[in-house]
């Protein structure tokens, strides 16, 4: 059975995240979805410093966002993140973002990450240092 | 036979769109669509002005991007929008984000816009103003 | 004796705030600032939607920014944010960010805001809920 | 008598740059700054992109803005920006935001930018690649 790898964080919406429709802009929830990338990482030790590290560049090649609901300023969201366990040298998070206390969904999202090295070659192979985590958290 | 609407415009990356790859930060590319949705609006007569002189909004409920290849630092991209005819009450818009001198791809991509009343309801049939635009582009 | 009043706010380093020099990009630091006036605001009960729910704006008018030592990925600084007291119809702050482990100053700001009413003219005096509040402050 | 080296730039303001009070956030206009010194770059030849081949950084050290009156939606203000000679090892610029049909006034601004290498050590004097330029520019 599948390890279920997830994170969450709680949102802080900024006032400069607003916009005249007085609801988060649209293009703010890319900042979201990083930082629910990031909190994963702390969580499961696969931060950006570690490919940075690892002199590999893990690119964003897609990203699916599906807006529900409007966020309001003063909303405190919350955006959980889960890991989607792939056989190809990819990294696939989904995504959503809702209210605890109301169990309001505002958004579900989906990133494709591939790998590259330092001059944006395609690796085709997961590099050895993803293969290792995979493996430390029971993926493979 | 189906009248196609499409429109460009011309990039200008911003040093501040550059992420620590040396590339556009991934999540940039909205504005860059908004750029699009823009230079089209101009075009054909359906700003942002109007929705507002008219008390609707038009949010996005869905964004899809696929990223070709990374953009850097100087490159002069150039985005083109086309209209998506559909007969729902929805605006759908597809974007390609190319180099026109080298023909590369860099970047496609679609956005799905809904209409809400002032108080975030959504409207089933298409307003107005919306209809008569149509009717003028002779898309209907 | 002048009360005074000061809050912190642990920052959280986005990696898009990251620029092509590896540092936090000089036009990110008033998302900082912003975030310094929310913590503020919170602490002391002076928050935007406080001005919201008055009809009072309280855009800013000068910002300065002095930086005087980049900040890098991965880097966690503490912003302080310190109410300057004064008698016009203005709100003061200082800033600075620095990152307490090491005692190193990464910037001082400061901000000048006034007040409008919605129709964005200029309040000669103090609205009465600042005033007020300036009084529940023991700054007055 | 000096040379004055101006450039000028035509903004155009982004749906996204607007805040829950209808008007740029004030966070944006570095921004706006950012596009003027482009565009001062490409005029006398002077881009981020010459930096970058001479291994040297330009960062900027002060910014202060002053904010005259709100810019609002559909508005199409023009940066004017001035370069300020100095015989010490900075780069200093003043702007004006204005609108060029009514004169009126939006902003003014200055930016101080020093020099450093690949390590952030600061420079002292300036390196060889800008007094050229500035030769070239009969400011010397």
């Amino acid at each position: 059975m599948e390890n279920i790898l997830q994170a969450e964080k709680q949102l802080e919406i900024r006032f400069s995240e607003i916009d005249m429709m007085q609801v988060v802009w649209h293009g703010a929830y890319p900042l979201y979805l990083e930082d629910a990338r990031e909190a994963f990482g702390e969580k499961y030790g696969l931060s950006y410093r570690r490919y940075i590290n690892e002199m590999i560049f893990a690119p964003i090649v897609e990203m699916k966002i599906d807006y529900k609901r409007p966020i309001s300023y003063g909303m405190k969201p919350v955006v959980k993140i889960t890991y989607c366990p792939c056989d190809a040298a990819k990294i696939i998070f989904d995504y959503e973002i809702a209210d605890p206390a109301s169990g309001q969904l505002f958004c579900k999202a989906r990133t494709v990450q591939v790998f590259m090295d330092r001059n944006y070659n395609l690796l085709w192979d997961s590099p050895d240092f993803y293969t290792d985590w995979k493996k430390a958290m029971s993926l493979i």
